[in-house]
């Protein structure tokens, strides 16, 4: 990514504990790794003496963050070496994401293991900041308990909102939840015990985090791509160089507001013909005829009457999915992608989007004749920014392994 | 830029000779220092022995890419201590650029001051790209000639093209020349010696180049901006974290087919409503009502007539400025950037062009009410993707110096 680099200052390390250097540095193999590498693995890998490296993983044992397996017996001669992996009844991540429609709690293992997941359907425009914040308290309550039943330790909360988050994790604007300047952390109870050095609540764009979790669950081999939640608002999240890319401060990936008409229909945030006013949930509901429904009109629902070859509902996907491509092609031209993730409730409309997103991309995309563009739907579900959130809390604890040994 | 990473092996260091490191580091920390440090001043700021110093730094000096100055004398006790600084007369960079209308060249010194520079106005859509490059290696000699005369070496050349650059700097597309797979290093002929470890002739689009000349002249404070190059084709150059963002596959930065009108005008690149059919040069000129007459309409007479205050000359910038504006809306939204740099063709027309601009951002950004977007012109003139281009040559050395240095 960068053009030329100067090599790293050597006495920059010196500043720094070896022993955390080295706690992280083989945690980060061990969790890497494509099979338990054995401790003799590991002093060939890093160059440290089987002695360094053995001391080193008795504390990761020690702490609950690694664990050792018997190999598989084998015929020949000496015994085998036990293997090294993640711990899965140590720390553990608790993600949480509130959206427009839905809430849900995810609890993952430092191995990347689900070990807790739920999503409450439930519309959350009309009600306050603070009545949403206790629901999700509620939520995050049950899911602690059912870590705790478990043995795991909660390390640290991510809450992933569909808005702008500021410092301190205000939220300062979720045009669709209608908040404005929500403190979130002054409104939600401590969810977790402090453990210093780890921030106990981290408040994040759910398209962020959802991407992250794409990048994350180890099904996805693309290190460059363009993940695209679409919900009742759209956001994307944007990795570059297998690197979730935040912008200058923190508010990249609000695709849904890119202008695809540019004097087209009134958008709640005070422009014009917005991405989200074409391919949002909600514009695909009214253009399908079904607006005037009592009955909840979500992508599960629309994929259904799709699948059954409901004319207003194909007729309204292929509307959603051609102005989605002009936003996506855009997109392509300028950050040279090769790789479209249709994430949130765009993952189920996968089959009927994905046609027309291909067709604008490849009628709109100056290089498409060289460099194909993959659209494909998201390895995770409608929950994939819970999932993120509490992977993203497993993976620093992972980077800064002594943070949870001192704690 | 990445969110957790883990700290750099220290092994890693023990395979890179160390006085290839030490040569990148003292000529790296010369070329950043504000005011030219002293031996004793690099010893400080590195951690390195005075020793080393002085043998590494006398290594630069007999190389020609370091000089000393006398200190400015002072009164007090002791004598002050000379400072060093980037040479001015040992290797130089030659970047040249080719675009629709103009041919540039200029040579950089090492310390970054320009010691040759030229532009000829010429039309190359009719011209072959045999005959282009023809003309181009005549200016490449005369920019060489005057080099020699100053005591100069070339140490490389770079080419910025107005198109997509692919591996051996084959140019797969430059729509606007009407080149399809031009193999630029095939039909151009040896333009410097060949340093080994340096590439003899890099090829580059002609926005990525300009931006890195933006961004390397020492009057942008931004690390993080988009570069527009607005001449007959529209290009741009994202810098993010201070460094070029080329893309997967080096092809980033196609705003001018950002489509801007879905349906609308159909576009040499077979798309509709490209960006560049509604503020390109010639769409600008065309609305100016300029298309018909035999005179050369550059920028710079679009620039007179609008101060001039002539009705359609204004009236086109302002529409070309709002098309551009939401081309700009989009990209922030996506890439949460705060600084638009107004290049090439657009750098004259900034007066007229940035007000619309602004406004489109303003009313289609979301975070527009925080996050305050600055638009301004380029530092750089028409020639910024020559300057960049000599300067990356230049960056090159300075990063590398050993290779020069074992020439």
């Amino acid at each position: 990514m960068s053009s030329t680099t100067n090599p790293t200052p050597v006495g920059a390390v010196r500043q720094a504990s070896l022993r955390e250097i080295n706690l992280a540095l083989l945690l980060g193999r061990i969790a890497a790794a494509p099979r338990p590498p054995s401790r003799a693995d590991l002093a060939a890998d890093t160059g440290l003496t089987r002695a360094t490296v053995s001391a080193v993983v008795d504390d990761l044992i020690g702490g609950g963050l690694v664990t050792e397996v018997e190999p598989t017996p084998r015929a020949g001669a000496g015994r085998p070496a036990r293997g090294l992996l993640l711990a899965g009844h140590g720390p553990a991540g608790l993600g949480l994401e509130i959206n427009v429609d839905y809430l849900a709690a995810c609890v993952l293992d430092l191995a990347g293991a689900v070990r807790h997941r739920t999503v409450h359907r439930v519309d959350l425009r009309l009600t306050s900041p603070a009545e949403t914040l206790a629901r999700t308290a509620e939520l995050a309550a049950r899911a602690r308990a059912d870590a705790d039943d478990q043995g795991l330790t909660l390390a640290g909360v991510a809450l992933a909102v569909p808005g702008l988050v500021g410092a301190g994790g205000v939220v300062r604007l979720a045009p669709n939840l209608g908040w404005r300047e929500v403190d979130v952390p002054a409104l939600l109870p401590p969810l977790t015990e402090t453990i210093p050095g780890l921030p106990p609540l981290v408040v994040d764009n759910e398209a962020n985090l959802a991407a992250l979790g794409e990048l994350h669950t180890g099904h996805a081999t693309a290190t460059d791509f363009l993940y695209i939640s679409g919900e009742v608002g759209i956001g994307a999240g944007i990795v570059l160089d297998g690197a979730l890319y935040r912008g200058g401060r923190g508010w990249s990936g609000e695709i849904g507001h890119l202008p695809v008409h540019p004097e087209g229909r009134p958008c709640r945030c005070g422009g014009r013909g917005c991405l989200e006013q074409y391919a949002g949930q909600e514009a695909i509901i009214a253009a399908a005829g079904l607006a005037g429904e009592n009955l909840p009109a979500d992508a599960a629902r629309l994929a259904r009457l799709a699948t059954d070859g409901d004319p207003a509902t194909c007729a309204a996907l292929a509307g959603a999915g051609t102005a989605l491509g002009v936003a996506v092609a855009g997109v392509v031209n300028l950050l040279d992608l090769d790789t479209v993730v249709l994430g949130g409730g765009y993952a189920p409309l996968a089959p009927w989007l994905s046609p027309p997103v291909a067709a604008e991309v490849s009628r709109r995309v100056l290089t498409a004749a060289w460099a194909p563009v993959t659209i494909r739907p998201a390895v995770l579900g409608a929950d994939a920014a819970a999932v993120g959130a509490a992977g993203s809390v497993v993976r620093r604890i992972i980077a800064q392994p002594n943070a949870w040994l001192a704690r």
